[in-house]
């Protein structure tokens, strides 16, 4: 059997020793494992910001991945630990919306982490990550069953997801991301991109390319991303800067030309 | 034998490629290894920063494992190299006061990193973390016994290290580092707290709590965080910035209550 | 055999989940490597940054080390996507000068990626990391060899590469790049410097040394640094903010000692 992965994602930062701490935690219950940074950088407390990073990163991980995700600003207090089952993943992590994506369709189940094995012997109020969630991700590598860990949940907290609605001649979304380049994520997905002929932003409206490489230089478009949404970028620079707007920002797709007027 | 475990805890940043470059020296003497980071983002040359990231990280890692930590201002120079073992632990680095916390009780045994054989072949002036002590904590996760790097040293630099003092009704401390959240980590160990009753800081006097879910929104509060020492936070916000203060500030922990005047 | 050793290098940053995204889809082809971040802050688009990080790293990595490297303004138009085989290394990234260091002496082959089979089924048009080199790179990890990717190419872009110039009395470079620590590294290599008496920058002449610890506290000097380069430093601060100065600025070493006229 290959050996087993597991990625981490967290809002800690890379300042302080904590996804360390975590990763010392896995590697004293097993060391059969890879470990993978998603990213440490959400911005803190951001359960939003989190999910979206994991629905980028997950599906392109192999089968039997375990994802274990620490944004938890409810640590200490009454929200309960989860793992969830999703096809051949794993998901661990607080009850607060962070795996939105993965249960917005049917086929997870959900288990409360509750059983005194499979935590730390000493378990903090300050600290999950490190005393409840990273030891229940190594066991999951090791093959214990998800349902081992505790009662099932059936009602786990789900976010409102960004998601487009129809406006008369396209669809409006909003920004839900800028990302280290500049680029501007939208909520509206790659399938409604397809249709639209042109993108409106800030009071601009900007054409549709298929790729960086075909916008002029400085100039700005919409295209579809990495993250399979539509996205707004600016040759060579910051989509942010340029336009002046960030996250919460209104986007619109336009089905058929039209003109914004000021 | 389990693969090993090597830490890498530096000032390096991760810009510039220095720490990536210690991980191919590590992985041209073994590959049966595997390398975590702690830290890379300690404050440039400050190394009771770094002292405080090992004294956090250390206690979570599983027996054998090899700490090579570089914070290393005087590189080059007459400052000794240092092999320490500790219980069933090794630290790798400069003698220059990083491995303090685990210096101050007995039971350690050092050495000083001089062996040719487990350095690169040339050694530079600027770059022992790439020449020195990759290499010397690749050869320890190979089992080479740390008394053969070199001869022992009873005396290695030990920092004056921030610990509390008694003043009437309580005791008093200080803060020593900010974390990615704002909050502030103090020198007041988590033993002391429990007798307290409160936690003056910045002229304010806060409660103690035993969560963040506990605090009030907005609010700051007194516990004992990841670190097992005081440390003050605000619910989803930055004490650092509600409170204005910083590294260095005083802080006592009153065991009856007593209020602050203004 | 030993497991493989894949390095990663881009300015994709680490706040979003990209490098963890490509680390994704290498495990989904085999887990037998060791993943090594060089480093994912090179300035965004700096195709000479990161190739002067590339010079730096690659000669401290074993025989066989496979070099992931993404820095892609082009990508989606119509550069070509290389692996490249050097010694017993290969490079894989795209073609637009990444490479330079490592092309500027015979003994590499070049080869354009082009099979569809060590691609990802669907090849998106903005994240070739993901879809075209993460895969090529976990091939070759595999034992896929370098020509079976596509034509061998002959003339892959080479950038013009730094380097001194003769002076009366000595060589001009150039500052390449600033370090974490405020350190200015120079076009001038170690080579250059040992005949050289003096280094003139920012209208300042300094001293030569040999290491950190011989430079008085808050004086500059230069010395060759751990990228084999004429460095200028400032002893525990930055020379990047003491003179004043950065990438770009006019360097100069003196064969024989001449003062500076203001």
């Amino acid at each position: 059997m290959p050996r087993g992965v597991i990625t981490l994602a967290t809002d800690f930062g890379l300042r302080d020793p904590w996804v360390g701490t975590m990763k010392g935690v896995i590697l004293s219950v097993t060391r059969d494992v890879h470990l993978v940074d998603l990213t440490h950088e959400i911005a803190p407390h951001d359960v939003l910001e989190g999910a979206l990073a994991l629905e980028t990163a997950v599906p392109f991980f192999p089968e039997g991945t375990i994802h274990l995700a620490v944004v938890d600003p409810g640590v200490g207090g009454a929200r309960r630990a989860l793992v969830v089952a999703w096809g051949e993943c794993c998901f661990v992590g607080p009850d607060n919306g962070l795996f939105t994506p993965f249960l917005l369709a049917p086929g997870w189940r959900a288990f409360e982490l509750t059983a005194a094995e499979y935590r730390r012997p000493e378990v903090s109020r300050t600290f999950h990550g490190r005393d409840v969630f990273a030891p229940a991700a190594a066991y999951l590598a090791l093959g214990v069953f998800p349902e081992r860990f505790g009662a099932e949940v059936t009602d786990p907290v789900v976010l409102p997801w960004p998601a487009p609605r129809a406006v008369p001649g396209g669809l409006a979304g909003e920004v839900v991301h800028v990302d280290r380049f500049g680029n501007l994520i939208t909520s509206i997905p790659a399938g409604d991109v397809e249709a639209a002929a042109a993108v409106v932003v800030g009071g601009r409206e900007l054409p549709l390319v298929g790729a960086y490489a075909e916008i002029g230089r400085g100039a700005a478009a919409g295209l579809v991303g990495s993250s399979r949404r539509l996205e707004i970028a600016v040759r060579e620079g910051s989509a942010a800067a340029a336009l002046g707007i960030g996250r919460g920002a209104p986007v619109e797709v336009r089905t058929r030309s039209s003109s914004t007027k000021k």
